[in-house]
């Protein structure tokens, strides 16, 4: 088993990866006591995981709450229908929650323990590759509300995160793609001998190893930990998490959530990101080159299909969470390994790479 | 001007307090830059002080928020309407939330800023008595539910706390006296020379000198800000602040919110609290005496009115967030000053002071 810690002084948690440990919870779950148990899942996930787990819970006192699938159920509706389930099923300060499932059932279901009688203890089990590398770690919880995405939610530390690799087989493939932008955008950001690795062994990640993958995941989980630990609640290096993410959310926005998984708009605007790191930061454009093959070789798109409006793009950008009184906020490729956070980029040249 | 610190790590603040500070708030204003404001007050504070604080933001982009007053708009759904306001109003989260008002005003608009973009920075202006010596301090914030008070919330510390001694003169006087309430409970649990003051200090109280009542509102706050430091997410010590409201809250559900101010039940609430002490700790039953003598000299009352029914407070009782899985939990004192939290308490010896 590979445990990665989070080191957040009080609120410090492990990250344990292993085969098996949602099937076998034993190991990990003989550590806890608590009595009530709440755990949220979504429509896809349950049959496929939920008896299997709840059935280690014997002798305690659990309620399941399974919301539909995609992300349209992460509303504030979702959120108050599992706190009014929690209150109806009068869960006390000193029960836990698990949220088991991808980004979805993590943001929304931690938002809700976040806020349950002020908080309540939760562990997150994230079963894709994205909430594994990305939304289970970190402690952001949120729901999106129909003026934006994550407008409304907590910072809130699970007390451990828990990783079962075998759930990565049984993950449709554009869903495993997705989850694939997020690893190589710590490559970029942070560790250039991680980028590296993730081009020697690409054939592998795209094979899904799962050797492979527990290094990969593990590396990660390490790189955003040392992260959040550096900035908790995202008030300046934090940002550098969200490279590409600026104009993923306008292009999400602008194809109303319909048209690309999370992920693969993160691959197109890493790309855009990195465009203007050539422009504006004298990035190589071999590096654009390399990101480019690795993120075609897992299936993953590196610009926006052609019917897409760039404009719309552009307009949905203008009203981001992380737009400062400065401007918008871009994050950029100082070289391989090293990012950094620019207030100041010229709307015009970063236009030219949407278009 | 007094100033108290609580002292609480990277989340410390300041709790100012001085004749004058909502009329000329250049004082401390002058030390913010924020560009974006919003202001959540209520329909009784509005009209008394709003114009008059919004008059010195000028320049800057401010958003008022008017709430309906009372105990009842402490809900989901209004604080839904000053997300919705924000968000449309397009605030960033670079800007600041004042609460001007009570209790209600305070937990509701802070449970906002705490959830508003995962957290935007807050002021607190409290109003009442009851708001400047509890619910403005420590960082509680919530709403209600239909199935129980302050079930929904999150622990967020404010930046400031601004307490103008002034407004306490438009206070009703039922408002007043039930804030008196929650001053001696810090006396009982934490003081006992505070608690003498407040003796040998009543009639100035009662007339509302507010030169004393400037000194006693700082002792109150350090008080809470030293417990509060203590034990921030409310884990262990913080509940003896709970003093009293173990009864008050079934107090409080068994008439339906209708018939006392939350201070005048927990008024009534530390009296029984009080004699279980007599009962369990070999408290002196002078103590009571005293308490009692206190209260009834600021207008408050010492027990439940006879047509209340005592099964039904018994009842409310049963279901509160404080319970633990071994039964319910009472806060008691050992003797004047020091408090205690028993968990094991005779159910029919609880029963027997509310009876």
């Amino acid at each position: 088993m590979i445990e990665v810690s989070v080191p957040l002084g009080k609120r410090a948690y492990s990250i344990l990866i292993e085969r098996g440990l949602l099937s076998h919870p034993h190991t990990w779950l003989a550590s806890y006591y608590y009595q009530e148990w709440v755990v949220v899942t979504d429509e896809n996930v349950a049959p496929l995981y939920l008896d299997a787990f709840v059935n280690h819970l014997t002798g305690k006192r659990v309620v399941t709450i399974v919301l539909p699938s995609g992300e349209q159920a992460k509303n504030i509706d979702h959120w108050l229908m599992v706190l009014n389930k929690m209150l109806q099923a009068k869960i006390s300060r000193s029960g836990c929650l698990v949220a088991l499932g991808g980004g979805v059932v993590g943001d929304l279901a931690g938002f809700a323990a976040a806020c349950y009688h002020r908080g309540i203890d939760f562990i997150q089990i994230p079963t894709t590759l994205l909430a594994m590398v990305d939304s289970s770690v970190g402690g952001k919880t949120a729901v999106n509300h129909s003026l934006g995405k994550n407008m409304i939610g907590a910072f809130y530390q699970p007390k451990n995160v828990i990783i079962d690799l075998n759930v990565l087989s049984t993950l449709p493939s554009r869903e495993y793609a997705a989850g694939l932008a997020e690893v190589v955008k710590y490559g970029l950001i942070w560790d250039e001998h991680f980028f590296e690795l993730l081009e020697q062994k690409a054939t592998m990640i795209q094979e899904r190893c799962l050797d492979v993958l527990g290094r990969v995941i593990a590396r990660c989980c390490e790189i955003k930990g040392e992260v959040v630990a550096l900035d908790e609640t995202d008030s300046n290096i934090r940002a550098i998490l969200n490279f590409g993410h600026t104009f993923a959310h306008g292009i999400e926005v602008a194809t109303n959530y319909q048209r690309y998984l999370h992920g693969e708009a993160v691959a197109i605007g890493m790309c855009m990101a990195l465009e203007l790191g050539v422009i504006l930061e004298e990035l190589p454009v071999s590096l654009l080159e390399r990101t480019r093959h690795w993120l075609t070789t897992m299936s993953l798109p590196t610009s926006l299909d052609d019917d897409i409006d760039p404009q719309a793009v552009w307009n949905a950008m203008q009203w981001d969470k992380k737009k400062t009184s400065k401007g918008l906020r871009f994050v950029l490729l100082a070289r391989l390994g090293k990012a950094l956070v620019r207030d100041d980029v010229n709307v015009e040249i970063a236009k030219s790479v949407i278009y």
